[in-house]
């Protein structure tokens, strides 16, 4: 049975659980108890030693980091549309699994950390960070539908959640039109799910 | 012809550099001058509007990001042994780019940024975070020869550059015994390159 090590507020376990809920594959959900520590606890940690949220466990395998999940889930139980298995394909969307871990992780998602959460972080930094990543994004994505290719795949399901999310830390997603376009066909696609913060299409 | 935009003092563009050597893959070189800013000039905004080093065109194809310009050629011109196609080993060594691109990237590439090139960064966030991932990874490096899997994948190609380069940011390794060898493992692959801060195996 395959399991997810959740937080219901972190956008990172909610890009698996919507990208789970749109290839329709079940899991068993563990809600990790953050505000106590439960990810930094010694049995969380012989899960993997970086207590971060998600890990997801799937018979022997352990995997953290939220891109790699989204990779191996689209391998195992996905189809091809969603991450190629061709070099150009799968080069291009892996582009923005590292956008995601990277660009969109020092802004958008820093800016809501410290707004929602009050983490000690440099606000001023993370917005500025933010508003560069969705200004190049939305460039991009003026060009074309989705982030990496011709169909949705998962590096649209890695960028969306800090993307969406990027006014509960006081960065306007208003002057981005393109990206409200991207984030609206994205709540199109059969099966999304929402999150506290990011509404289901009415 | 395969073409790579190239800054030799640049570990992100040292790990494609790397890779293509180990993998025996011929390429043309164009070096990009960094101090002049030539990497923000229109046409090189044409070519990737993100104005990062490296990008690589091939045919029709240009991509940047240094952790998918790996993938992308590992899947191209490499083997199955650096870049698994199954779901499992693909999302092993997923993990390990990310890291690569967060982790990495914020904690010893920040502290070289700010000790060598001047970069206005906090260098105290950055050496703690260097000392934070490098410890991990030691951990992870007493318990596997290498960091995804049984054999050499390009996460380790991914994560090697500015861990070796670690000192040239004020972060000592000396504390890492298994990193250390780690990086002795690395220098002995056939057809090994080094760049300046990186001395080959003697």
């Amino acid at each position: 049975m395959l399991t997810l090590h959740d937080l219901s507020l972190s956008g990172n376990c909610y890009k698996v659980r919507l990208f789970l809920a749109l290839i329709e594959v079940e899991y068993e959900l563990i809600a990790v108890d953050f505000m106590a520590g439960q990810h930094k606890t010694p049995e969380y940690l012989a899960m993997s030693r970086f207590g971060e949220i998600p890990i997801i466990q799937d018979g022997e395998l352990i995997l953290r980091d939220s891109q790699a999940i989204l990779g191996y889930l689209a391998r195992k139980y996905g189809s091809e549309a969603w991450l190629p298995t061709d070099a150009s394909g799968l080069g291009q969307v892996m582009q923005w699994l590292s956008t995601a871990a990277n660009e969109i992780a020092r802004g958008p998602n820093d800016a809501r950390l410290v707004q929602k959460f009050g983490f000690k972080l440099d606000l001023d930094v993370a917005q500025t960070k933010a508003h560069r990543i969705l200004q190049l994004t939305d460039q991009h994505l003026t060009q074309q539908n989705w982030l990496a290719l011709d169909q949705p795949t998962i590096a649209d399901i890695a960028c969306f959640p800090y993307i969406a999310l990027a006014p509960e830390g006081g960065v306007s997603l208003d002057a981005y039109g393109a990206i409200n376009q991207w984030i609206d066909r994205i709540k199109q696609l059969p099966h999304f799910i929402g999150m506290p913060g990011i509404d289901p299409a009415p």
